[in-house]
């Protein structure tokens, strides 16, 4: 590859923790990667943050349901501009937990999903690890 | 909940093979799902198809490069709309193995990263199994 290649190429910056909770407060869409029978797994989900945890709700009989609860998961979040070349992404990277009735968030703080259906499960996923970088544009 | 919540939600409809792969053919980002020694991770990454594969290129240190080869895989790609609260999403499970160098693809059909730096490694992800679907708006 020759150098000039690289020239108007985007750089990396990474993302200190303040600044990946201000992205994860400002956008509704995020994708949740586990691991099902059949090997990992990436689905989009409508999630709030409740402190540092992400809440994300979901339907009694869902593959999210059957697999999240107890399991280690992923969560990301990023945007990207392909005019630019440039974005950015979060990964929250933590153990995933029913929400018990007696500790239920309000409605307010829940997600709202934009899909129609009843979704009375709530998943919260404690983070173990939170980073995130920047795809500068050149 | 109440009927009414249900009048203005989106709703989800199924996107066939075909469609799938014209969506994944209109995207430069999508995001490998797979697990290293701490758990599931997603990252974002650029990628290329190859008949029904996808490729993606990384560097010889990468977390990629160590866990995906000979692994079962995911790998996502969406569009999404906050302001309609509608998009598509589409998953393809597979395989991840090495590119040789003797099956090389072109430069041509190679992902071209927007970050700076040499990827001379090739995975392919050969599909198991390609789902999508549309969040149509209300």
């Amino acid at each position: 590859m020759k150098t000039h290649e690289h020239w108007f190429k985007s750089h990396l910056r990474e993302i200190s923790l303040q600044e990946c909770y201000e992205l994860l407060d400002g956008q509704e869409v995020g994708r949740v990667g586990f691991t099902d029978e059949a090997g990992p797994v990436v689905l989009p989900v409508n999630y709030t943050l409740d402190g540092a945890a992400v809440l994300i709700v979901t339907s009694l009989s869902s593959s999210l349901a059957r697999h999240l609860p107890g399991k280690l998961v992923a969560f990301e979040v990023d945007d990207v501009d392909p005019y630019t070349e440039s974005g950015w992404s979060v990964l929250v990277r933590g153990s995933a937990e029913l929400v018990h009735h007696s500790e239920m968030p309000t409605s307010d703080q829940r997600p709202r999903p934009w899909v129609e259906g009843p979704r009375p499960l709530v998943i919260r996923i404690s983070p173990h690890e939170v980073t995130g970088r920047w795809v500068l544009p050149a």
